[in-house]
């Protein structure tokens, strides 16, 4: 455990929250509610499901600022699951562990690498690359030559980073993810034929990015493609030559984006959800998940469907789509009735079934 | 090769099927109906392509039951497809070898590895990593601490489990795969930045499972993400964390399934389908390509489309929407209609075209 | 850098361009119309933005024929794209380096490798692998056994090729990207539990084609996948056992491509299409990004959306999806416009509301 158990009065301290009851409780680690048992701390994010800490086992628990009936030790606060977050990682978040370049990792030409790293066995470091202070290299991570890593980062097995790519601090990359493959760029010759073009850009990725397993972002064409600070990006995800991520934005599992779309900070992206190349999302954009967006989006914009549209009118456009083979017979029938109502108003009273 | 030849009348009796003709040819593969050669065994899955074995150059074939004129040597089952895997495994699959452990892999402290095992240069194990019988590890694999691993399990080239996971029995994994990587899960400030929610839980890979190349599937928030017997799942899949999938479901690729949605039993769901977090699909449920699920489903439920609605509507919903522009047309000819009928009506005989 | 200065002259002849200005020019590279400075060729693909030389830092510019006033030393071509694609490669295309093969490298038995190779560190080749001349291994690459490799290829970081996939000339391979892993493919048994069908095929790839990072290619469950000549596939596509894909093809990022799906030459498909299995697409056929295509598609068809139909077709129909909550107002106007009428005409004139 990253530390001891600690007095319930210090953590609503930490997280600024309102202590309520006994401020001795000792707690020693966060569980959800189901499983949460003695010398834990739990917690309930919104008010629908059962807040009293006597439906559960836990030694105090974290509610909202809202909540009055608790039935034992508490803390209350505006966000319980950002309070519940930071206590965790209070518990459970180990100290670096220094040990150094192991030796049956390979170390290129003329590195600049601190003592204090963590360099696993494995390991493949190009020529000229420079790594910051309490970098951690997991197994198999190839990174190529001169490539720049800040301080506090994790690269976890396996991950790829091409060559000048530039990666800022405290940035965490997961298994498989790829940074710095080339950007799908051709050329075609009249005869049908793909020519290259070379992409000569890097990928510059900020402070305090994470990124997911066996996510791909290419290097631009020429430039940078660019995440900015805090942002984070789920698994396989694909992001294309030149693209710009805003900071502190969210992307969920198997987006794609197309090169050179770029977008505003604190932007949410869906899973799958596809963009189109060359457009700009304005901060604050929320894109449904599975939607595709093809035109530039205003800030905070929040669109859904292919192609995307306001998800307002979305909701009530898919309603109305599943009602299309109703729409359809009504149509005929409305058709067939305006046709028999014309024919009787046209052809005079004599011969009309209304005589 | 694995076996050696067996008697047409042996592969029908390991199958239950009839044989039909000479129980003596002599079958020492499988290959499919335009490329099979003497000594190999063929079959074909349904009536409605030429199922005579004189249309082929293999010297038998296996048959729905139905089929009467054959023209050969033959196997009648209830399911040629199923009885010809079952042969087919019998010749090609290979009897493990036990290598040992390689001395360019890296093992870690206090493992356990019986002596029957395969692990190929290249091959990462963490520390306290229990391994099964029979357990062949590939080159590149990682296999962080205190992963527990079943026997005969098979893991292909740079497959990454992450620490702590369980795999059960017979599990296979290809290249590239990650199990075990962190949920995306954060709890936002006030001023925007997303903070990491601990992922503290693992994921657990019951007895008979099968995982594609470069899929993903994240550990649990807190408890497990779970994978239960016989699921069988295609390359580039993405779960997330605490995801259920129930036995003998099939998950084709590129699927994506948000975190804590859970599956009953034999699940069908299509390449590229999304379902949302927190829903749960029953038994038996089936999802068309590229469908986008956002509500719990009832066991047996067949659904397309974004957002699904039953495949039935769908099909008449998207062939309807097919006919939109269509539509608009017809619309806008009856208003007019209407309006004119209108007019006649309500301005009274003297001055209507039907005088 | 890969070449001296060149003169511009000599850039002309290169790409068949007609010559404007100074002949004598020194240009030592290229770069995009905003970042190109002194001794650098920059290049515009249409006129729709500046082409003007003077208004960029460029020694000189790549325009289309048609431009006539340039602002300085200039090559007129057909395709500036193209011509800036060639000049580009001619500055950058590193000369390949014998490196040889690493000693952390691990070669299996029987391989047959040529002298002119750069096999790294960590790199896995298994038993009977033959390489061509000039191949680059980059380092976490696996080669499973009987693997051929044609001459000019190189393979980038954690790349894993399956048992006995044959690989053409001049072919890229971008890093994670799994070749031959098993087809996904089962026969199910009454209980449902799911028997795997032995995937005894393997995956060619033919001379000039790109792979992209993380992308999965399924062996054959007999026979090949088939990606021929010339033919370019993006990041995270996922192509199913015995899918054919034409030359000059291109896939963009995260295309699914179900078993046993073909397509003719020069077919383009948008980003996360899917196509389902055993279908075929003709020569040139276009496929908007997101959509879904389940039928057969004659040559030159251009059609998007789930499912698939006509882009133009779908361009009307996804406007008019938008306004579907429009049309469902209308529809309930007009079906109680006609029920008034109705009740009118058929209750006689003595209590219309007319009289």
């Amino acid at each position: 455990m990253a530390c001891e158990k600690k007095r319930l009065a210090e953590l609503a301290v930490l997280v600024q929250g309102e202590l309520v009851g006994d401020p001795e409780v000792l707690i020693g680690g966060v569980a959800d509610f189901d499983s949460a048992g003695d010398g834990e701390i739990t917690f309930v994010a919104d008010l629908k499901r059962g807040a009293r800490l006597d439906e559960c086992n836990a030694s105090a628990i974290i509610v909202p600022s809202a909540v009055t009936e608790i039935g034992g030790p508490a803390i209350r606060v505006k966000n319980p699951y950002l309070a519940a977050a930071r206590i965790h990682a209070l518990f459970v978040e180990e100290p670096f562990v220094a040990t150094g370049i192991d030796a049956r990792a390979v170390i290129g030409q003329d590195c600049h690498i601190p003592t204090e790293v963590a360099i696993s066995p494995l390991v493949y470091l190009g020529n000229r690359v420079r790594l910051g202070q309490r970098v951690t290299l997991h197994p198999g991570v190839v990174v190529y030559d001169d490539v720049v890593i800040g301080d506090d980062v994790v690269l976890y097995a396996n991950v790829t980073i091409g060559h000048e790519c530039q990666i800022g601090n405290r940035v965490v990359i997961h298994s498989g993810a790829v940074i710095g493959s080339d950007g799908f760029g051709y050329a075609t010759e009249a005869n049908g034929h793909h020519v290259k073009r070379p992409q000569v850009g890097v990928v510059q990725i900020d402070d305090d990015v994470e990124i997911g397993a066996n996510t791909c972002i290419d290097r631009a064409t020429f430039g940078k493609t660019w995440i900015k600070r805090g942002a984070k990006i789920d698994n396989l995800v694909q992001l294309g030559h030149n693209v710009v991520i805003g900071e502190d934005s969210l992307l969920v599992a198997q987006v794609g984006i197309a090169g050179s779309a770029t977008t505003g900070n604190s932007v949410v992206l869906g899973g799958q959800v596809g963009v189109a190349g060359h457009i700009h999302l304005g901060d604050r954009v929320m894109i449904a998940a599975m939607s595709g967006v093809h035109n530039n989006l205003e800030p905070g914009a929040i669109v859904a469907g292919i192609p995307a549209i306001s998800h307002k009118n979305w909701l009530r456009a898919s309603a109305a789509y599943a009602k299309l083979p109703e729409m359809v017979r009504e149509m005929r029938e409305l058709r067939r009735k305006v046709a028999e109502l014309s024919r009787i108003l046209t052809s005079g009273e004599d011969d009309s079934p209304a005589n």
